[in-house]
Order: C-alpha cells, then sequence, then structure tokens
C-alpha cells in the first residue's frame, strides 16, 4: 500500500454517524484519493458533500469494494455481516462500528487512546466500541493502568444522536408539539423523550439489562485487556442532542486520591480535565458537542467504596463515540503501515 | 385540638411546592377550617386559590401563626430558620420542607411510609426531606427491611421543578428559544439546560461532592435509623418539568432475587411496580407526574456486586418530594393525636 492515498468507502454515508465519519477524515486530512460513499438501497441516490464536491450516494454491491483500501461501516449490524466478509476478500479494510463484530477473537476492538497496541493484529476487520463504553473508557482506562480498577457502578445520560439522525429530528418535533399544544407523535422511539429520560437504550436480555448496559463490562474488558473487569451500569436515553454523559463510581486495587487521578488525568490523551465545581465548571454534553477530547470532572473520592472514585465524563458521541474513534482507527493503520488485508 | 377543622398556614404559597401544597390539603380532604397563604415580601399580594375561593397572600410577620394550628413552610432555609420557632412558640405545629432542621435530633425527618413511627416523637417541628431521598426511599426502606442494605451507588435525573417555579419557566423559555434559533438566556441555573444535562444540583461541598449528593446518605441514615448506611450519589439536572428518576445499585446483607425483592416492593405502600421491559414498561418521570405514587421498574441482579440488585425508580418531586410528604405527615399527626406543639 506505501503511504499513497486511497480509495476510501463509507457505507451508512448518509446517516448521523456516517456524515461525521466523511467530516472527520476530511477535517482531518486523511490521504483520501477518491472517496465512495455507500448505502443500502433505502439512501441510496442522495448526495453528500466531500471536499466541496457533491457525490451520489451508491447502493451497496458485490463490487462496492474493489480497488477500495479502506471502508468505514456504520450502517448497522445486518449490513456489516453481510459486507464485512465480501470487503475484506476484495482486499479492503472494514473498521466496522457495528456490534456484529466485536467480540470475534479475530477482531480487534479499538479505542486508539487506550489499546492501539492491538491494530496491527487484524486480518482486515477492526471493531470501533460502543459509544458509552468508548467515552468512559477515555477516563477509566488510565485509572485503570494507574491504580487497577476492580468494579464500576455507572449511568449514562445519553444523546438521541446514538439512535441515529431520525431520532435528533424526533427530539426536536417532540419539543416543538409539546410547545404547541399539539398532540406528540412518536416514530423512533415507545415513549415520548422530549421532557422525559427513558431507561431503555437498545434491547433487553433476559437478565434485565439492555445490550447497551453490558457493553460496557463486555467491550471494556476486551478494549482493557483485564478479563476480571465488573461494571454495573444503567443506561438511560436523555433529551440531549449528540453528547453522551456518564457518571461512574469505580473501586480500585490500589489506594487513589483526587490529586493522584487528576496527574493521571492530565496526561492520558483525548482528554481534558473541567473540573472547578466552584465556578461551576464541570463537563456538560451541549459543551462538548463537536469536539474531539472528551471531558472529564466532578472528581471526588467515593463515599461508598473504600478505594474509590467518582468522575463525570461527556464526550461526543458521534465522535469519540462512533467516527472520530473510526478514523483514528485508520490512522494508526497507516501509522503503523499495517492498512492492508493480510495474506493467508 | 381534638379532631375538628384547623386553621393552616402554607409559608412559599406562591412557589412550585406551595401551590402544591394547598391542591394537596384540598384534594385529600384535610380538614382546613381556614387557610392562611403566607409569603416573604416579594410574593405577598398575590392571589391563590383554594376550594374554589382565591385568596390574598399575606407577608409572612410576628402574629402570621396566631391560632394556626399547623403551618406547611416552603420558602427555603432561611424563612425556615427565622419563622420556625416564632410559629412553634404561637402553639402551631410546622412541617418544614427545607434543609434547616432535618439533622436537628430534637426533630423527627419523616417519609410516612417508611418511619410514621417517629413522627409522634416532634416538639413542634418535623422536618420533610430531601426530595431524591424521599423517592428513592420508597424502593430502597423496604428492601433494606428485608435484606439490610449496606451501601447504595446512585445516580440522579432530576427535574427542574426542584429549582422552583422559575426553573420551570426557565426550560421552557430555552427550549423556545434554542427552536427559534435565539439568543438563549439564563436566570435560574448558571448554564442552559434545554437539551443539556448538569451535574450539579445545590451547592458544592469541599469534598467535591455537592449538598444534595450527601443527603442520601445523611438523610438515608436518619429515616431508615441505619447509621452505618453509605451513599455514593451523583446528581443531575435533567430538562425535564417535576419528576425525578433515580438510577439505584444497591448492596445487601442478605443474599436478594430479583423475585424475592418483586415480592418485598410489590407490598411497600406508595410504589407501583412497572416493570415489564420486554414490552417497553418502566418508570419514566412524564408519566409519573401528577400521581402520588412512586414507580420502580428495571428490577435486575447487580453485575458488580454479590448480594446486589438495581433498580430504577420515579417519582413527582413536588408531590412525593414535597408536598404529599408533608401532608400525609400532618395526616399521621391527626391519625395519632398529636398535632399539637407539646408543652415544656
Amino acid at each position: 500500500m506505501g503511504g499513497g492515498p486511497l480509495d476510501v468507502a463509507v457505507l451508512g454515508a448518509t446517516g448521523a454517524v456516517g456524515t461525521e465519519m466523511i467530516h472527520v477524515l476530511e477535517r482531518r486530512g486523511f490521504p483520501v484519493r477518491t472517496l465512495r460513499p455507500l448505502a443500502t438501497a433505502r439512501s441510496a441516490g442522495k448526495q453528500v458533500t466531500f471536499r466541496g464536491q457533491a457525490l451520489t450516494v451508491q447502493e451497496v454491491g458485490p463490487d462496492s469494494f474493489a480497488g477500495v483500501g479502506l471502508a468505514l461501516f456504520s450502517a448497522g449490524g445486518t449490513p456489516s455481516k453481510q459486507w464485512g466478509p465480501i470487503a475484506t476478500a476484495a482486499g479492503c479494510v472494514v473498521v466496522d462500528n457495528s456490534s456484529a463484530f466485536r467480540h470475534d477473537p479475530a477482531v480487534p476492538l479499538v479505542v486508539p487512546q487506550v489499546n492501539a497496541a492491538d491494530v496491527p493484529a487484524h486480518r482486515g476487520l477492526i471493531a470501533n466500541p460502543n459509544c458509552t463504553t468508548a467515552i468512559t473508557l477515555m477516563a477509566l482506562a488510565p485509572l485503570h493502568r494507574a491504580f487497577g480498577c476492580r468494579r464500576i457502578f455507572a449511568s449514562s445520560y445519553q444523546a438521541v444522536s446514538g439512535t441515529g439522525a431520525r431520532a435528533i429530528e424526533e427530539l426536536g418535533r417532540q419539543v416543538d408539539q409539546v410547545l404547541h399544544g399539539r398532540p406528540v407523535t412518536k416514530e423512533v422511539y415507545p415513549h415520548q423523550i422530549a421532557f422525559n429520560v427513558l431507561p431503555h437504550v437498545d434491547a433487553f436480555l433476559p437478565s434485565g439489562y439492555t445490550k447497551e448496559e453490558m457493553k460496557m463490562e463486555n467491550e471494556g474488558r476486551k478494549i482493557m485487556h483485564h478479563p476480571a473487569f465488573r461494571a454495573s451500569v444503567t443506561c438511560v436515553r436523555v433529551p440531549v442532542n449528540r453528547a453522551h454523559s456518564v457518571a461512574v463510581s469505580a473501586e480500585f486495587e490500589k489506594p487513589v486520591t483526587v490529586e493522584a487521578a487528576r496527574a493521571v488525568l492530565a496526561r492520558a490523551p483525548g482528554l481534558d480535565i473541567v473540573d472547578d465545581p466552584a465556578n461551576a465548571v464541570y463537563p456538560m454534553p451541549l459543551f462538548v458537542e463537536g469536539k474531539d477530547n472528551c471531558a472529564v470532572g466532578r472528581l471526588r473520592l467515593d463515599c461508598a467504596l473504600d478505594n474509590g472514585l467518582c468522575f463525570w465524563v461527556a464526550g461526543d458521541q458521534l465522535l469519540r463515540g462512533a467516527a472520530l474513534n473510526a478514523v483514528e482507527i485508520a490512522e494508526e493503520m497507516l501509522a503503523r503501515d499495517c492498512l492492508r488485508v493480510p495474506r493467508g
């Protein structure tokens, strides 16, 4: 592959994440020779813009990946399962934003600031983690390395962007309907999200947890190489547009102080400490929207754990939680000269 | 006092809680002979309605409590401290919604469904608990009695009504400003609350916790008579109008199962089990607004605790969290024939 420009495909190019992937590729100067926007039949024919040029979205098909060096997938689990093997067979490396391959032992699951060293083990496919997990790990993983995290108790405050572009539209529409006293219509969520919160993100499992809630433990274990990590999580959708927040109580093996934790977090890449509560300075979703870095604050010793720390972390769901993380994985592959499907 | 009707004062009669106190007194048929709506100078002269009659709010003064048998206070800590002793000296029993007296050993702190037996010990003053604590204890206290709660990890999703009527107005105004692309104005909160969440409820302490976050442990200990109870809490304001929700991980002394917990909660007064996640049935703040009962759901074994249970509880902040709880305390005093200031 050398280091020259690549043909790059984006599958799910018209979705909330796909749109952001195209922006991030352009904004970060990723060496794209030509961009191939792809989608399933429903969205084919729409237009996207890349470097000032309008491009027509093509329907994904068996020939879509010929000559393509990198594909970023964000069209959901079913298209990923269908087109992932076809793309890699065509010699295209895939960074997949769905949960389809995250637990496949042959597929690295990567937050670049945490486990970039896992990138070169890929066999053509790398998985992008769950958004809430990625945002939480930006603060938790460096603390784990320093103090040894046993377990966390976490509650999320998740933006509607995690459900996609139609959910952002739904929140805006419902707020308008409420303000004007009109009947509230629902198309995306089972209940009104405007002026409400829903303790329901992704599907429910027989255990009573949602799939989303279990991703923190399952993906956290793989990304942090920490099979004993335990996470008790409640995931909640809130009427916020595009950034997630997470309240975390973390228990550590080693004694932890706020000062020591702050020193660790100050060195953590991709993370800003926003923590001056006396002046009402703390992370908030509205003010991390559009930012590459996540923000951590509300650092304090945990009242109910002996070696425990509480913190509050917020991050742009479409950036750290999806598009930025995927492009950074591709950048790691370029930097490590492994942006190719290995033979055999 | 006998059991006959009383003259009843409401201090803070024009606030969000005071307005609701007057509604609850009327709705529950509390034996009010005359209602005396009181407020500090700022709100005196406004009108309130009780049993279809418009009443003019009087400025609270040294003579306001003459002949008054019961006063419900909800004007904030400073007026409570100023007027509480004057009212009780005049022979008026005070149920105070502020935090001013909650930790006074001579003042019972009561959630009637949990510790009504503490009511008769009052010396003229009974404190109403913090709203988030009261709502959480509706589910936690019965579980504690059955299984022995060691500690909880909790995150709140608190409605703007907890800040008062002006905060409800602020949320509506800001949402309208955002929808119309106008500049967002702030009068109550230090940051925009519309389409945002603020990890900031009440003032910050040197420990990094807010006062609100510590109320769960401090008031929980007193109400449950459980001095070893530990609570690690993050309190967060969300753009919801008038009901709070709390995500709780609770650790118990005895083994707990979802079935055993459900059986305990099914017998708990003032609480509805709303828990059929497969059909998207779980408590939500929008749907407990205006309801006397709190709602609990999302029952599941805790992933990170050995004898642990996760649950999600929601309740109307102005009712269980304030006005209803206060009127129920007064009802308990009537029923126990102790609605009088004891002598000596």
